[in-house]
């Protein structure tokens, strides 16, 4: 747990689109890096809020009434409950502070979930 | 570099306020952890964008046109350039993602400029 995360490191390892793998925790939340390239599911978190920070590339996060469009260093949240879809055009990779435990596809579920993991 | 990053047993490390300390790097940007009581001392960083997330306590970054008040979770942008003096009146920590080599006290100099160091 000791020593200094290096995030451009970690996103290399990082193959499989919205496969999203934690690079540390700040007490019950995760800090996770994703690459995101072509388009997720719909899903909510239904009690928990989600930070995004686009680190590379360019993000859409669909939301049901308008797309927010993020570029690096562009934080957004998205609200308990709030339904949304990312997508991205390009090979895009973003960090994300979440409660652990909370589930990539949210309520969605389906066969794009994928357990945590710590890269 | 390998491993995660427990940004609590960080912040246990951190005794003086405002002395802050990196915990990882992205690219030319360091993520930096720093304790926040009392008032700081204004200042603005000619060239480079600061992200501000508040991980514990209550947060005032003071513009020259208003407060800004953050708690945890609730990110905010100082714009390069523009003045700012962050205070707090409880025990307060912060997460901060600006580009490496950013003085903390950034035009004004002074005795509370502090070394980058990694913790």
């Amino acid at each position: 747990m000791d020593g200094v995360v290096d995030l451009a490191e970690k996103l290399r390892l990082l193959d499989e689109p919205f496969s999203p793998a934690i690079v540390g925790y700040y007490n019950d939340n995760k800090l996770v890096v994703a690459k995101v390239l072509g388009e997720f599911v719909w899903h909510a978190h239904e009690d928990t809020v989600a930070l995004f920070l686009v680190l590379e590339g360019r993000l859409t996060i669909q939301l049901r009434d308008r797309d927010v469009v993020l570029g690096p260093g562009e934080p957004f949240v998205v609200p308990a409950g709030v339904e949304h879809c990312p997508k991205a055009d390009e090979e895009t990779y973003v960090l994300l502070v979440e409660p652990r435990g909370t589930p990539n596809t949210g309520d969605a579920g389906g066969d794009r979930t994928r357990p945590e993991r710590e890269i």
